[in-house]
């Protein structure tokens, strides 16, 4: 049988007309013949619901206690979801993650899946029905866990890999992946095509369409993904291994306004700083992104680097812990940045790229705080007050108007 | 470990402010150094709303789902008040139904506890936790069940049943069960104590503060139960097996207007009709109370029957379609009826009793269109415009004013 994973998100089925038009796509997709297997998120707004409720109880909520309660939202939509589409006159059955086999390690509320144990939804799938799965959740030694950020995503990929489904469509409040976010850069086109790595970035780098767990797992099992929208029938963009670039060496551009800077400044010039800083930011789980060193006056150094936003004043913390073993003069810290960024396989083999970039910015009258590359990137700090003149320059430059 | 079961209804959890009262009682009484297990219903009115939600999407939703659906209610609540019990500084854990070893029949929506797995339970309270159980659900071969009307008051008897416990309290919007319903009879009395067999009649009759399938599983595992405000500290009524009547013979009264009659007139006189007539309405799991045949004219029968108001059409369309065989003339059908009803063990012993009972309802004006009485109760029909006279002058009769 050939299978279908489709993917719905919290705004897909906000409300009871919404959870229609989903249930019509999963039974016009069931009706061509195929096996499909639905996953789907929390309706609307409801897991911050959820959170703010638990908040006010106790304001520090067991990890445990907290993925049970989350954990209902999908299942809330699961079931109701299984009800919509039998409405269509398809046959449906709505799992829990853990009906649906989602072992998971035991980590509440960032939990990662050791195994899949499809038995109950291949048994389904046989019997003719479309199965209905409560995204975002699994379970561990008979406790419920929930996946984290981006995790009906990531249930969705782990489903399409372990069912081997041809395609993982995840239906989204925008019809594909755009050169640019079409609300910010009004020429965005959007991308027939894009591969995982580009994807990677693009998600990495601030286009919110997908978060880049997902992708990454997709990668790994070789999942062909389709981003397309819930509110239309349209092709949205594939995302595979490989895609023709066809004349252009550049696939989109991505803003990321969620991230801080942190600079030490006049550290003594002793081997082994650097590597201590970011060792101690690595094991408190913050992710350093950009890393600047350079000479400064009297030859000590300064160290720049990003983070996220959410993370800067831990980070901030960390660095002045530090301070006195790096011998830092000062500590500064900047959340007033965005990272403006450029991606495309094999970007970096053309020199001219960068140059255009950068061109594009100064005409733009953008002053540039830090560059960054690789090969498939390149990316630039400013200020955040720049970051939409700055990122309608590049997809200019790159795109045209 | 001396155990109390607590459960609390829907009303006593239905924002923060009540749920945090509620984590207050349990936290105290596990501070007295007694292991305690709460069972906690789905929040206010969040049950009646899945409802309506998945009415929206299918009139005819598949009950394995509508379980699914409707369990996720409890889960909110067993995890909000873990979190809340946790709040007050005494450790908590939150289980499911299943969690909590609920194993039931697979019949959704109306399921039965089939046996009680406590390990996970039991192990728990030995570690010191309180454990926070979502009433009225279970799992049956990997399916999560409901248990139906007054399904959490039923998980608690159960846990308190099977762990032994000393004392199941049901927390409710009212502070014990009283002589008459305090809403409508003003000079209505708490009382101290009730039996089972009286409790379980008053709850059959009409009596909302517990359902007669929990008292009946209470009766059976001798479970003693206490029925307490959740709204105040007040201690509140003793449900157990015995209870000294004292000077009193009659325990309380109760009314329901939630009962229909069905008339069948002139009956031809054939063996057997009766049977037929009831056997098809308990097929359909249409429960009759009170029956009455009487001979009416030219030697034909009358056959008058009461049913929940609920079954009512349900009972119509049966009785029509055998009208042919059993010969009626015409059928009649009055929703607008009340069943008062007084209670207490052995009064029936007392001729002077029922004597009493019609006396006060002919002084009040009162017109009885039908009477049935067992060892423990005494109950009339009368027209449902007359009920709250009824059950006050019934009341001012053996309980004063």
């Amino acid at each position: 049988m050939e299978i279908t994973v489709m993917k719905f998100g919290g705004t897909s089925v906000a409300n009871s007309d919404r959870m229609t038009a989903a249930a019509q796509k999963i039974a016009k997709e069931a009706r061509r013949g195929r096996g499909v297997v639905a996953v789907v998120s929390a309706q609307g707004k409801l897991t911050d619901e959820l959170i703010a409720k638990a908040k006010e109880l106790n304001t520090e909520p067991t990890l445990r206690e907290m993925d049970a309660l989350l954990s209902a939202g999908e299942q809330i939509s699961s079931s109701l979801l299984a009800m919509a589409v039998a409405a269509q006159g398809v046959p449906s059955v709505a799992m829990s993650g853990w009906q649906a086999g989602f072992v998971t390690t035991g980590s509440f509320g960032s939990a990662r899946i050791k195994k899949l144990e499809t038995e109950r939804v291949t048994a389904a799938l046989a019997e003719g029905k479309t199965v209905i799965v409560a995204g975002f959740q699994g379970i561990c030694d008979g406790d419920i866990t929930t996946l984290g950020r981006g995790g009906s995503d990531t249930s969705a990929v782990a489903l399409a890999a372990a069912l081997g489904a041809d395609i993982c469509r995840i239906y989204t409040d925008v019809d594909g992946v755009y050169t640019a976010d079409p609300r910010v850069v009004k020429t965005a086109k959007k991308l027939d095509g894009i591969t995982y790595d580009e994807m990677f970035e693009m998600a990495s780098l601030g286009a919110g369409v997908m978060h880049n767990r997902s992708i990454k797992l997709a990668k790994k099992y070789n999942v062909p993904l389709e981003v397309r929208s819930s509110f239309s029938d349209l092709e949205g963009t594939i995302i595979k291994e490989r895609y023709p670039l066809e004349e252009k060496m550049i696939r989109g551009t991505a803003c990321d306004e969620k991230t801080a800077k942190i600079s030490l400044v006049g550290v003594s010039n002793i081997p082994g700083i650097a590597s201590k800083l970011f060792s101690t930011l690595k094991d408190n789980n913050i992710h350093t992104d950009m890393i600047i060193q350079s000479l400064g006056a009297d030859n000590s150094w300064n160290i720049t680097f990003t983070i996220p936003v959410d993370n800067a004043e831990r980070a901030l913390y960390i660095a002045h812990s530090l301070r006195n073993e790096v011998g830092a003069t000062r500590i500064d810290c900047d959340k007033d940045i965005a990272k403006v960024s450029l991606i495309g396989t094999g970007l970096m083999e053309n020199p001219e790229i960068p140059a255009k970039m950068f061109a594009a910015l100064t005409s733009a009258g953008v002053n540039i705080q830090m560059i960054s590359s690789s090969e498939i990137r390149l990316s630039v700090v400013v200020a955040e007050a720049d970051a939409k003149k700055a990122l309608s320059a590049v997809h200019e430059a790159f795109f045209g108007v």
